[in-house]
C-alpha cells in the first residue's frame, strides 16, 4: 500500500483555498499511484477555527468541502479531518473527526476521544468526546485511525484523561496506525512529538503514519514535522519543518526499514527563528498584506524584529522609522542606519520633538506643577506609536510590535505606545534569547551591528536611563519569570531555589499587576510552552501576589 | 433547621479579604442561631480564578482558608466552595467542590459534575467532572448538595451533558437541595435562573436553597439574586440583585410557604444599568482606584458612560475632558458642559489642534501627497487618547472607554484612539440600547441634555461627518448584528429573514475583519449572552465571510 502524507498550510475559514489544496493534492497522489492520501486535523476548515464552529453556516461549508472530496475520491482513499454534527441531542453538538473516504463513499469515521482543553486549546468547548473505537478496513488493511491528542495519553505519570484510544483499538488487531494532527510549535515540542510517536510504535508494535498541519494562524504556529515510524522503533522519515510538503511511503518498505533514524537537526534558537519567520509570513499572507513598518530604536529588540521581518517579507518590504527625541543617544540613529544599510531596507527619520512639545504645552496647565514622571515618558512612546500608525494607515503597512517577553511579563512598556502593533514578533522570547536570536540572525552575514548587541539596554525616555535602573539584570529576571510563568512555581518554591525573597516578591507582583496591559497587547507569536495570550488566562482585578 | 444564605462579593485571590468575609459571616450566623450557613461557589478564592488554579501555591492558600473555616465551625454547619486536589493521577488535577464543614470536621463534599465550558466558562480546563453522587446528612436532614451548573441539565431540548446529578441524588431520598453558584449576569439570565430553580423543585418535589455570588470581576458581573423555593413551586424569597446580603430561613417555614411568589421587578434596561454600575464600582474598588477620566465628545456614548460612572464612583470622582478639533461642532462643547453642570462633575477643555498640526507637519513629507483619509482622522482620535492617558498617568485616574457594541462589532473606532481605556463601560450595549440607557439615566432628573439624545451620531473627524455616511441606520445594523453575534445566524438565514443581501454581506464582513481591533480592546462589562472578549473567541487571520 502506497500512502501519501500531505502536510499542508490551511487558512481558517477559507474553504475555497483549502478545498483547492486538498483536491489538487488528491490529483497529484493519484498520478503518483498512491492508494491513500492523509491530510491533517480539521483540514477542511483549518485549525483552530475557534468559535466559528458554533455557526451552523460554517459547518455547512465544511460539509460541502467533504462532498467535493467524495466526488474526487475515485480510485483513491482520502483521510481528512472535518467536524461532524453529533446526531444525538445529549452532549456537545460536534465531533472532531477523521474521515476515510474512497470511491465516493465514507468508508469509516474516527471521532476524537481526548479533547485538549488547556493552554491554547479549547476543544471541549466545541466537541463531544467519544468512548467507542473501531478500526477501519481499507484495501485489506485494518487502520487504527486517531486524531491528534488521542495518541498522547500514554507513558505519562499524570495522564490527563481516563481513556487511552489506542489501548482499545489495538484489541481489534490493526495493521497500522494513522494519526492526523494539528500540533503546534513550541521550542521543545518537536522532540515531544517524536517521543510520543516512538512510545506508540513501541507499545503497540505497529507502524505509525503521523500527519501534522503546517502554517501559522496569528499567534499559533504549526511546524509540520510529520513523521513515519515503524514497529522496530525506527524513524523512517521526518517531513520538513515549517514547509508544505507531500511525501509518499510504501507500507512494506516502512515496515522493513531497519537503518538509522532519519532525523533533522533541531537547534532550539534556529527553530524559534524559523517559527517566527513563518509566523510573520502567514500573518501577512493570510490577511493579504505585503508590507510592514516598525519603529527602529537602536536597541536589540527592534533590531531583531527587523531582521526577522526582513527574512519573512523581504528587506525591501519592511520600513524602519527612527524617531529620536532629546533623550536619544547619537549611536541609536547611527546603529539603526547601519542596520538598514546592511539589509538594504528602507528607513525614515522623524524626530518626535514637535509633537512632544505640543503635548507638553497643551498639558502643562493640567499637570498642576507635578514633576516629570511616567506621564512624560509615555507621551514620547505614544507619539511614536501615533506616527507609526499614521504611516500604516496612509500607506497600508502593518505595524510590527517589538516588545520582548521579559518586558511584557513585568509591564515594562507603554500601552498605546511601544505596545502598539498588529503582531508581536518576539513577545514570547525572553530577553536572554533575544540576544541569542540576534547572533543567529548574523550567522551568515553581519546584519545587526555588533554595538546594538553589546550596549546596555535602555528605553531612552529620560536622561541616561537604563533598563537596569528599574529592572533586575535580565539573566536573573528571566530565570525567575521562566520558573513562575512556564513552571508555575510559587514564591516559596522560588525562594527555596535560592532566589532573593524581596526580588521574587517584587517580580511576581509586577507580573500579576500588569495583566491589564497584556490584555490589550497585540497577539504574540507563540514559541514557548506558555505564551501570553490565549494560552494564559488571568483575571485582571485579582489580588494574588499583587 | 435555620439556614443562612450568604450572598457575598469575593475578590479573586484576595484570600485575606475572602476569609475575613466568610469568618465574620459565620460569627453573625451563630449569633442568629443558624444551623447552617451557605456560601457561593469557589468562595474561598473568588470566581473565576482562571489560570491561577494551575499554581500549586494558589491551591495551598485555598486550603489554608478551609482550615480556618474548620476552626470557626464549632456549633454551626458551613457550606462553602473551594477547589479540591484530585487524589488519583488520571484526569484533571482538581475538582470544583462544595464542602459541608461542622464542628471542625468535613462532614461531606460534593464535587461538580457538569463543567461549563462555553462562552466565558473554561471549567474543563481545570476540573475533572465526577460521576458519583452522595447526599450528605446533617442534623438529621439529607442534603442534596450541588455546584452551579449541576442543576442546569434538566428540561432542555438539547442538553449539554449526558449526566443529570439531581436525577442520581434524588434516588437517595434527600430532604432538601442546596446549590452553590457563581452564575453571571446577563440581561435575561436572572429569569433563566428562576426558571431552572422552579424546574428543579417541581421535578424533584424538594425545597431548594440557591446561593449565588455577587460582584464584578473585570468583564463578568455576578448579580446575586440568590433564591429559595419549595416543593409547591413557590418562590419563598429572592435575595437582592447586585448587593451583598445574608438572609435567614427556617426550613419548616420554607416548606409550608404557600403564598404568592416573592419576586423583584426585572426591567431589562434597569438591570443592565445596575450591572454596569456594579461593574465599574468593583473594577475600581478591587484595583484600589477611586477616580476616573473620560473623553466627553458631546455624543450619546460618552454621555451615558459619564452618567454611569458618576453613579458608580460619585460625580466628583469622574473627570470629563472635552477635546474639540476644527471639525467639532459648537454644540458638542456646550452640551458636554451642560451635562457636567447637571452632574456637578469636573470638566476640562483641551483643544487638540496644536498636537494635530504638529503631527501633520512632521508627517506631511512622508504622506507623499496622498489625500486626507483615515490616517488624518485617526491622528485626531489618537491625540485625544494620548491626552487622556497622560492625565491618567499624571494624576492616577483610570481611563474609561466609551465605545458601544455596535461600533466594536463593525470596527468603527480607532485603535489606540477612542478605543483606549482600562475598562469599556458600554462595549456590550448596542447603540439602540445606549439610547434606552440614556433615558433611564434621566429617570429622576435631567442629567443627559436632551440635545445629546436627539442629534444624529457623528465621530466629527472630518467636515460634516455622520455615522450614517459609512454605516447603515443603527436600527437595522443592530438587528443584523444581534442575529449574527448572539444568535449565530449565517448569511443565508439573515437573507431569509428579509434583510438585504448586500447589506448582510457588508456587515458580516466588517464584523469578521475587525477581530484584530477587538483583540486589543479594553475588557467590556458583559451584559448580554454573547459579549466580545473572553466569551467570544475568534481567529484573527481567518477568511470566513470576510
Amino acid at each position: 500500500m502506497k500512502i501519501a502524507l500531505a502536510q499542508l498550510n490551511f487558512h481558517i475559514g477559507n474553504f475555497e483555498l483549502n478545498e483547492k489544496k486538498i483536491l489538487t493534492s488528491i490529483e497529484e497522489a493519484k498520478t503518483n499511484n498512491a492508494d491513500l492520501i492523509v491530510f491533517s486535523e480539521l483540514a477542511v476548515c483549518g485549525y483552530p477555527p475557534r468559535d466559528f464552529l458554533e455557526f451552523p453556516d460554517f459547518i455547512n461549508r465544511c460539509n460541502k468541502v467533504l462532498e467535493n472530496i467524495k466526488e474526487a475520491s475515485g480510485g483513491i482513499g482520502v483521510i481528512v479531518g472535518a467536524p461532524t454534527v453529533n446526531p444525538v441531542p445529549e452532549g456537545k453538538d460536534l465531533f472532531n473527526s477523521a474521515y476515510l473516504i474512497a470511491d465516493g463513499e465514507i468508508i469509516g469515521t474516527a471521532h476524537k476521544a481526548l479533547l485538549p482543553t488547556y493552554d491554547i486549546f479549547d476543544e471541549y468547548r466545541y466537541f463531544e468526546p467519544v468512548e467507542t473505537f473501531k478500526v477501519i478496513e481499507f484495501k485489506g488493511k485494518k487502520i487504527a485511525l486517531t486524531v491528534c491528542e488521542d495518541i498522547w495519553n500514554i507513558g505519562n505519570d499524570n495522564p490527563l484523561y481516563e481513556t487511552c484510544p489506542m489501548d482499545e483499538l489495538v484489541k481489534q488487531s490493526p495493521d497500522l496506525m494513522i494519526n492526523i494532527s494539528a500540533s503546534p510549535f513550541s521550542a521543545d515540542h518537536a522532540q515531544d512529538r517524536l517521543d510520543i510517536v516512538l512510545e506508540n510504535v513501541n507499545r503497540y508494535q505497529l507502524p505509525m503514519f503521523y500527519c501534522n498541519q503546517v502554517g501559522a494562524h496569528t499567534e499559533v504556529v504549526f511546524d509540520g514535522g510529520s513523521v513515519v515510524a515503524n514497529a522496530k522503533g525506527k524513524i523512517v522519515q521526518e517531513l520538513s519543518y515549517f514547509k508544505e510538503e507531500i511525501r509518499y511511503f510504501d507500507l512494506n518498505e516502512v515496515e522493513q526499514y531497519n537503518d538509522t533514524d532519519q532525523l533533522q537537526e533541531k537547534d532550539r534558537i534556529a527553530l524559534i527563528h524559523d517559527a517566527i519567520v513563518l509566523g510573520i509570513k502567514d500573518y501577512f499572507g493570510k490577511l493579504g498584506f505585503t508590507k510592514a513598518i516598525l519603529g527602529l530604536s537602536g536597541g536589540i529588540d527592534s533590531a531583531v524584529t527587523l531582521a526577522l521581518a526582513a527574512e519573512a517579507l523581504g528587506a525591501e518590504n519592511v520600513l524602519s522609522v527612527m524617531m529620536p527625541s532629546q533623550f536619544s543617544s547619537d549611536h541609536s540613529v547611527n546603529d539603526s542606519e547601519q542596520m538598514c544599510e546592511n539589509l538594504g531596507s528602507p528607513v525614515k527619520k522623524i524626530a518626535i520633538q514637535p509633537a512632544y512639545e505640543a503635548f507638553l504645552s497643551m498639558l502643562n496647565p493640567h499637570f498642576e506643577g507635578k514633576p516629570f514622571n511616567v506621564a512624560e515618558e509615555n507621551i514620547q512612546a505614544r507619539s511614536r506609536g501615533l506616527i507609526l500608525m499614521a504611516l500604516s494607515n496612509k500607506h497600508g503597512y502593518i505595524l510590527l510590535n517589538t516588545s520582548n517577553k521579559s518586558e511584557a511579563a513585568v509591564g515594562y512598556g507603554t500601552l498605546y505606545g511601544d505596545m502598539c502593533g498588529g503582531l508581536s514578533v518576539i513577545g514570547d522570547v525572553y530577553k536572554v534569547d533575544v540576544y541569542r536570536l540576534a547572533e543567529y540572525c548574523n550567522r551568515n552575514k553581519a546584519i545587526i551591528p555588533q554595538h546594538i548587541i553589546t550596549k546596555p539596554p535602555s528605553a531612552e525616555l529620560r536622561p541616561n536611563q537604563k533598563d537596569s535602573d528599574s529592572l533586575p539584570d535580565y539573566d536573573i529576571l528571566d530565570e525567575i519569570l521562566f520558573q513562575y510563568i512556564e513552571k508555575r512555581q510559587g514564591p516559596n518554591e522560588l525562594v527555596a531555589m535560592g532566589y532573593d525573597e524581596a526580588l521574587v516578591s517584587r517580580i511576581l507582583k509586577l507580573v500579576n499587576r500588569s495583566e491589564y496591559k497584556r490584555y490589550q497587547t497585540p497577539p504574540m507569536i507563540r514559541v514557548s510552552n506558555k505564551a501570553f495570550g490565549m494560552g494564559r488566562r488571568m483575571p485582571i482585578v485579582a489580588k494574588y501576589l499583587g
